[in-house]
């Protein structure tokens, strides 16, 4: 049984507020340890808001400055939901206040605020996280172990997409709840920091180091009517990104992301090709793995669906989930994030990825913009 | 906000006693309404057991015996998760202690039981309820509609499958925690009262009445070991059975359930054949709902396969989720059923299926069984 | 090269006598052996039609009387691609003018009329075949093979369905060039004869002799002008059938046709489950076969799907075609048997589908229909 | 009927030599037309395969000098099926003598050689087309009504991949019959050449032209065994080749293409993303179209997967072929491009790909190897 509380301040309620409380609510029913999350506080800007969320979601308390609640001692760990541009001043405060931090991603507005927020939490020795939460679905986890087992050979080639089409129509405003993905001072970048950022932070975890691009970017509506000012304003975030690069093993990188993909409504996809073995994974059929094994029989050789939802440890998490066919769905990889950060605590390992590990990420995304901007060729840094 | 509660006491704790809880835990939060659901007491003869799960779950008390949870008058509704031989003399105490019910299917272990229960929750006026579960996952809901919308025109088939693949060894045991299912003195049948009742509960919500039925089932493991009694014994369930039939529309049914279908877990799929439209859905990727529309235009028809996550109230039920392709899982289905029942109450228009509306299915799981004894077709009475 | 010829007298020249005659052109380039094909002569009664087959496609000459082309001493081989109800009178006459014969599917209008024919052929000692032409795709064939090397283990279910809706049209007549399908005199029967054949000689096989079968047919539009009447008349046929059953080897069958499933055009689907191996295929893409491997490695179990296209002897008959990756169509059916009914008469190993053994197929035909007017179990005779 | 005639010599009698030969068999019986195909000669340096190829594929004659056969009367239309590096001499030695040319892919070596060689036959007047065989199977053809017919809107994405995996194993040599792909002596270049060739020819087809472009290639395996020199050699062509870039209507292009993507045989698909609707295939399934109508009822949009086998005039070429289900072969899109070469000679109307409209894709190749080589973006002349 749990026998230590940790107590979870968070800030923001939007989407991935309501994710990660599903995920604190869910993680003591299915991957019951020492701890127990009490949801201790909300912070919102808006009381009312504020208030009516922590009734729906049970929090104890609500506050409405974030800075009163990282003032506040029983909160073990900050939560941060707000947009990009708040990630690193909430982060290094909290750092500061000794709070354990788990922060939405992308991690920054850019690399020099990771470098900022990620000195911060190494300094202040806290456990850290970021939201890159696609990590954890169980099919992924699953090639995760497949190339930890070595058993794709060399790698030649890395793809990635993800494409969505929600903003086509020209008359949505920027700006805003909901909006503010659009809105360039607040998100730092469009599809790149939204969308990329997801499909570089799997492809580090599973391919390794990045070590050159070279990227375009395009901004197919070039103004729209800002929520916050009224008036239409210039489109300052990338709408489509693309870009091409080397791994350090040497494979080949080709990643796209546009929110003019008419017909997909959230096609993360990647697939690595190896010498001995192709993997390739589809958020629209999250709770599937395709993967091609050259080391079948040849007559028998063709892509292969598995189904992971086999309640063993041969499927990742699902032995704590339902029985064998049963899909779980997306906020399940919140819940096993949770589950994670608390087995770290527990061990002492931290589970990634911290904010260093994202800082690789940021620095990439950097990259990428860099190149579009320059239409040059971008040596990644070593970090 | 919520101003009433409904104060929930379970019997059993396993597959199902996981999924409904978890689903008693989700309601308030992503289908807010009048009604609070308080978990107050978990039922079980195993007193550790009892215990733990109320601690895991966070029910509020718990009890060893069934008869004092339905005495306790903090209690307003009972749920009957137990094996189905327990089904009727729980549900008909139940409904004596004017308690409301929520019953796992199938509804009894065979028609007169479950006439004799659908007649008790009727007589005491109590809100009652059986978990067919599959009609609230949100493209088989959507199929509901487009049917109701008239789309199909007449039918012509009705076709549908469950086919698992989880007791082909045939050293696995019957009887016992979790392997109560193949015990007939527990389950009462094999795998028509188990998966065909689902099927058959979709089809009649779907196609309505079946009219008459020709069955065959086999049982291709003849004896197991029986965990209870510690001996190799005959198996009395049907570890497969087909049958075919006739809708009071006119259209053919083609029904098959096995345990003996290597390489599907949980494949319950159904496809209706209509003049105008044709739709089908799988359970391995539920989250999808293909249909085929006979009014498109000609050089363009084909099979179309509709993600159904739009959060918007052209999906049933998503606009209480996430945002546009991101899938839900299985156990979302007992959350919608939860929140309708509730929703039930509130409006006093109770939502199927209700007792009533499984004897139906029951009836007609009576029929299948008696063809495939007799060898002869069986006219379904009609209810 | 080719030293010896085989001159082929084709009698029909609809849709199979396009399929065959194509078959015929190209089995030389493909599949070269000793045997070169002639086309020597194509009958059909009328003149102008027949002239004008016979100069498109390449035919040295025509004929008006079948009779006629059976006494010419220069034809080596009659093909009938007749209506069903002149199979019987053409192939014993041309057995006994000591003719090979191909004869399209089904054999006969019913078994009787079979056995007539099989003893013809068999005494006057002729070479023949049935054109059940679906054994011989690629995806197919390598089912036989891997079911020959024992993967499947025992076989627990086959299950095989025909679906189509080209006739859901009510103004659709029946009777006359084309339509001779909807006329029970010229057919024999409905979709059991002309689609439920197929998936039959498919079932025995690949799984084997049945020995029970229980059957219901429906006729859905009970009348339709016919053509060569000009008045509506009754429809005889079966417009849909649905069996099941059992194979000799204890395995269970579900077989189901029909011509109003609205969104398949042909889409003939088997499937076996074996304990160790499960198969299925899909004439809609019917170059790929998927296979679910119960040996594989448990965490990367799952359907495959083997694109069934390399040009090496893994993949049957694909080494005479392209690269891999390339399919290949419905029509190199044809050509795949016209090379093995030629391999046959070089090897002196007579290449099945033989009249014997599609005699099997027409017994089993008789019997669900025999069972569909019962409503009984009706058990096949052993052949 | 068939009043003139048309005599083909051809040179090279490899994978695309047999693949022609087919197409000239095929055309009269399912496309007949005012001219019949007479295959006159087959040209190839090695008199007995000469020979051989003559006898199984039925050419009336054979030469060893291709010259000898371009100075032959008897020969209306020259069919260059050799190594690209010869393409340019036999090109315009034909044009020279008067005769039409159909030409193997990709035009020429390079930029300068396509533009001497498209010089060459406007000058003489001669019909002249290319072998981009992928525009004419039947649901590519149908893309292109669509958009013909303005169903997209505006464009915003065409995405192109060409995966293969047949050159991953570093013991393959390079160079002689089969392998001279490999060789850059022979082949100009490798994936790029090949098979990019055929992505662009389509793409510019379908979307238009290309403004600009930024590449990236790769050559995995450094060194390969040469079949003629037999000496290890250094592998001068690429094995991978990655591009982004802009079409003129503003869409962005991602293309890429490989031979070492594990699992691939011949995997070409495109994509291409409309305002109004999006549209994609797969050659794997070539007989499949996929479309996502935005005008569709929004509950019910979702991708289709249209079985482009209908024969009617809705599907492309297929009222020529069988009947609406069966898919037909790679093979059969040489089949329509003789047929429609053979109604642009009779209408007057040259049908394309013509030398000329390949010298875009030429362009667009020359530039995108000089973007890899320079690491530099490059504009696409205007053409």
């Amino acid at each position: 049984m749990a026998t230590k509380t940790l107590n979870v301040g968070m800030i923001g309620y939007g989407f991935m507020g309501r994710a990660h409380s599903n995920a604190y609510k869910q993680v003591g029913q299915f991957f019951p340890g020492d701890y127990r999350v009490v949801l201790k506080a909300i912070c919102a800007r808006d009381e009312a808001k504020a208030k009516a969320f922590a009734e729906q979601w049970g929090y104890e308390s609500f506050e409405t400055d974030w800075r009163k609640l990282i003032a506040r001692p029983d909160i073990d760990v900050i939560d941060i939901c707000t947009p990009n541009n708040l990630h690193k001043e909430i982060a290094i405060a909290a750092a500061k206040a000794g709070k354990m931090i788990l922060c939405e991603k992308p991690l920054a507005m850019n690399t020099p605020e990771g470098v900022e927020m990620t000195e911060a939490v190494e300094k202040a020795g806290v456990a850290n996280m970021v939201w890159y939460n696609y990590r954890r679905i169980p099919a992924v986890t699953l090639a995760k172990r497949l190339i930890e087992e070595g058993r794709l050979g060399r790698v030649f080639h890395y793809r990635a997409k993800f494409l969505q089409d929600w903003t086509i129509k020209a008359d949505l405003p920027q700006g805003g709840q909901g909006l503010w993905r659009l809105d360039v001072a607040a998100a730092g970048s469009g599809v790149s920091g939204d969308l990329l950022a997801h499909c570089i932070d799997t492809a580090v975890w599973l391919n390794g180091a990045m070590s050159s691009v070279c990227c375009m970017t395009e901004t197919f509506v070039k103004e729209r009517m800002h929520t916050l000012t009224g008036k239409v304003e210039a489109v300052g975030i990338d709408d489509a990104c693309i870009f091409m690069g080397k791994f350090a093993n040497g494979s080949l990188a080709n990643f796209e992301s546009t929110r003019y993909a008419r017909g997909h409504k959230a096609q993360y996809t990647f697939e690595i090709n190896g010498e001995d073995m192709s993997i390739s994974w589809d958020l629209h059929d999250l709770h599937r793995l395709s993967i091609y094994d050259y080391k079948d029989e040849s007559k028998l050789r063709g892509w292969r669906s598995i189904h992971v939802t086999d309640n063993s440890p041969d499927h990742p998490y699902m032995a704590n989930w339902w029985v064998p066919g049963l899909a779980i769905g997306y906020d399940s990889s919140f819940t096993h994030q949770v589950a994670d950060f608390l087995m770290g605590l527990e061990t002492g390992k931290p589970q990634g990825p911290t904010f260093r590990d994202a800082l690789e990420t940021q620095q990439i995304l950097d990259c990428i913009l860099a190149s579009a901007k320059t239409r040059q060729w971008v040596d990644v840094p070593k970090t």
